[in-house]
C-alpha cells in the first residue's frame, strides 16, 4: 500500500498563477491571475525573473487566502534552476519558514503533497506550496545558450515561463477550492532515456507506476475521476502513457487525461510537442483547474506532475533521464 | 510560534555512515560503518561515487534496522550536485517512494525534519533520511576543477566525501536509537556574504535565527541540551554563532556547541576552516552521534544542519549567498 490518505481532507485555500507572453497567448489566458509581457520582469537576469515569478505568485496566493506572509508555518517549493535558486531568493523575500525541494517538473505536486500531509498531520496551518519555470534560464542550463540558435526537433518540448502558488490550510473559516484526499509519492523510474529533447518518453513510465499504484491502492479505476491531470507529458509522453495504461490493464478514457503541456498552448504556437517545465502544470493547477473546481464544473482530480531528472553533468557522462510522477487527489468541498 | 512539537516521538532505529579516505584519517574514525578508501568506489565518475556512497549508507541504514527496501514508505534526501543527481541515482536503485530534496548542507536536517513529521502524523511507517557530499563533485562544481590546482584561503572549507543514511520509523517493536521531539524549520537569512570560500560566516546567521527561534518556542536554553549541533560552520562560523547568541542574549557554554566540521578532522589534515558539505552533518550524525546515544552519553541534542544555498550562477550574477539551518530535537529513549 503506497497512497497514504489524508483523514483530515486539508483544504487548498487560494491559488495563483502567473504566466508569461506566450503562455498568455494560449488557450489558459483567462485563467492566469496576472501576465508578465517582459521576459525580464524589471530585472537583470532570466533568473531573477524567475524569482520575481515565484514571488509575485506566493504573496498573491497569500493574498487571496486573506493571510500575510507571517502567518504561514512553511513555504515549500522548488524549480528547475542549479540550487533551486529561483525559488531560494524568492524564500529569502518572504521570510517563511522554508523546505526547498527537487523534484524537477514533479514540483508542484511534491510540494502539494508534502504540505497536504504536514497540514493534515496538524504540524503545520498554513501552508504555502510554489513551483517555476522560465523558458530562457531553463534553455540555458539543460541544453543550449538561445544565442546558439539551436533548431529544437519535434520531440521537444517548450519550457513554461510562469509560476503557480497555492496555500494549503486546515484553517476550517477559509473558504476551500477544493480539499486533498490521497497522496501516491513517486517512485523513480527511468527506461533508458537519454535525449533531452524527449522527456516526455522519459516521464511517461513513471507517470504509469504511479497511477497504477494509486488506483490499485484505492480499488479505482480511471473513471472515478473527472480528469488524471498530469504536468508535462507533451504529445509523445501522452500517448505513452494511455498505451502503458492500456497495457496494464486499467485503460484511461483519453477524454478523461489532461496534460498541462498540451492545454497550455495551441499546435500554431509552434511548441512542437508541448510544454514543460516546473511552471507548466503549476499555473495550469493554480489557474485553470482551481478555477473549474470552484465553478463546480469538477469533483475529483489526480494531480499528477511528472519530472525528468535530467542532469546535464550526468547526462554528458552517458547516464539515462530518470523520471518521476508524485500525485495528489484533490475533491471538491461539497 | 515556529517549533513544531512531535507528540509520538517518532523513533530513529538505525543510522549508517559511509566515509571517505581523508574523513577516515580524522578523530570520528572508529564511528563509521565502512570505510572508502578509492574516491571513485569503484565507479567511472566521481557523481556516480557519490551516489555509491548514497545507495550503501541507505541500504546499510535499511539493513541494520532489520528492514527491506520494500517495507520503506518513502526516502527523503539529497546532495549538493545540481539536480540532486546523486541522490537521485541511488533513489533509482533503491526504487523506495522518492521525495527529493533541496537544502544545500542542511539536507540531512531537512530530510529527518520531514521524515519525523510524517512519521509522527502516522502518513509513513518507515522512512529512509539520507545526505551525502563528494570533494571532487563539489569542487568542481562550485568553485574550480581540481585540476586547475587552485589555491584556497584560510576562510575555505573542505567538502566531505561521504554519506549518512537514518531510518525513522513508528513501529515499537525496533529498539530507538534515540526519538525526534521537535522540529524549528529554518528560514532563509543573507547577510550580504558573497564569498564561496566563506561559508561559515553565510550560515551562521540562520543557524543563530533557527536556534534563538527554538529556544524562545520552547522556553529552553541551549543549557537544556547535552549538545547543540551544528553542520558545517567552521570556525569561522562557529566563533560567529557563539558571538550572535551571546549578543541576543542567550549565550551557548562553548563546550555544549559542536560543529560536524570541526569534529571531523584534526588541524593538522589542512582542511583550513573545518569540514563542509551535506556529507559532513550527515556521517557525524549517523556515525558518532548514533553511537553516543547508544552508549548512554547523550540524552538531549539539537541537531542543526546549516546550508548555505550558493549558487554559481547567481554568484556570478552578483547576488550573495543566501543561508538556511533546520532543526530537530533528538532525545534518548528513556
Amino acid at each position: 500500500m503506497h497512497t497514504i490518505p489524508l483523514n483530515n481532507r486539508p483544504r487548498i485555500v487560494s491559488g495563483a498563477a502567473i504566466a508569461g507572453k506566450k503562455e498568455a497567448a494560449g488557450p489558459l489566458r483567462a485563467d492566469f491571475d496576472q501576465i508578465i509581457e517582459d521576459d525580464l520582469f524589471g530585472e537583470e537576469t532570466w533568473e531573477k525573473a524567475e524569482s520575481r515569478f515565484q514571488y509575485t505568485a506566493g504573496t498573491l496566493a497569500i493574498r487571496k487566502a486573506g493571510l500575510t506572509p507571517d502567518q504561514l508555518d512553511v513555504s515549500l517549493g522548488g524549480d528547475l534552476l542549479d540550487q533551486i535558486m529561483a525559488t531560494a531568493l524568492s524564500a529569502r523575500e518572504l521570510g517563511i519558514p522554508f523546505l526547498g525541494l527537487y523534484g524537477a517538473c514533479s514540483t508542484m505536486a511534491e510540494s502539494l503533497c508534502v504540505a497536504s500531509m504536514l497540514a493534515d498531520g496538524g504540524h503545520v496551518k498554513h501552508a504555502l506550496c510554489t513551483a517555476s519555470s522560465h523558458f530562457c534560464t531553463a534553455e540555458r542550463q539543460f541544453r543550449f545558450p538561445l544565442e546558439y540558435g539551436s533548431q529544437r526537433p519535434p520531440t521537444a518540448q517548450w519550457t513554461v515561463t510562469g509560476a503557480g502558488s497555492a496555500v494549503v490550510s486546515t484553517d476550517e473559516r477559509l473558504p476551500a477550492i477544493c480539499r486533498a484526499t490521497h497522496v501516491t509519492i513517486g517512485r523513480i523510474v527511468d527506461m533508458s532515456i537519454k535525449d533531452a529533447n524527449n522527456m516526455g518518453a522519459a516521464m511517461a513510465p513513471a507517470a504509469a507506476d504511479t497511477l497504477r499504484r494509486h488506483l490499485t491502492d484505492l480499488h479505482r479505476t480511471a473513471d472515478d475521476y473527472d480528469l488524471i491531470i498530469t504536468g508535462d507529458l507533451g504529445q509523445v509522453g501522452r500517448a505513452l502513457l494511455l498505451t502503458l495504461m492500456q497495457e496494464q490493464g486499467m485503460p484511461i478514457d483519453p477524454a478523461r487525461h489532461m496534460d498541462c503541456g498540451l492545454a497550455l498552448f495551441t499546435p500554431e504556437q509552434d511548441v512542437h510537442a508541448g510544454g514543460s517545465g516546473c511552471g507548466c502544470s503549476a499555473v495550469t493547477l493554480c489557474g485553470h483547474i482551481f478555477r473549474r473546481f470552484q465553478q463546480g464544473e469538477l469533483h475529483r482530480v489526480l494531480f499528477m506532475a511528472t519530472g525528468a531528472l535530467l542532469s546535464p553533468t550526468t547526462s554528458q557522462q552517458g547516464d539515462t533521464i530518470p523520471g518521476i510522477a508524485h500525485a495528489i487527489a484533490l475533491e471538491a468541498d461539497p
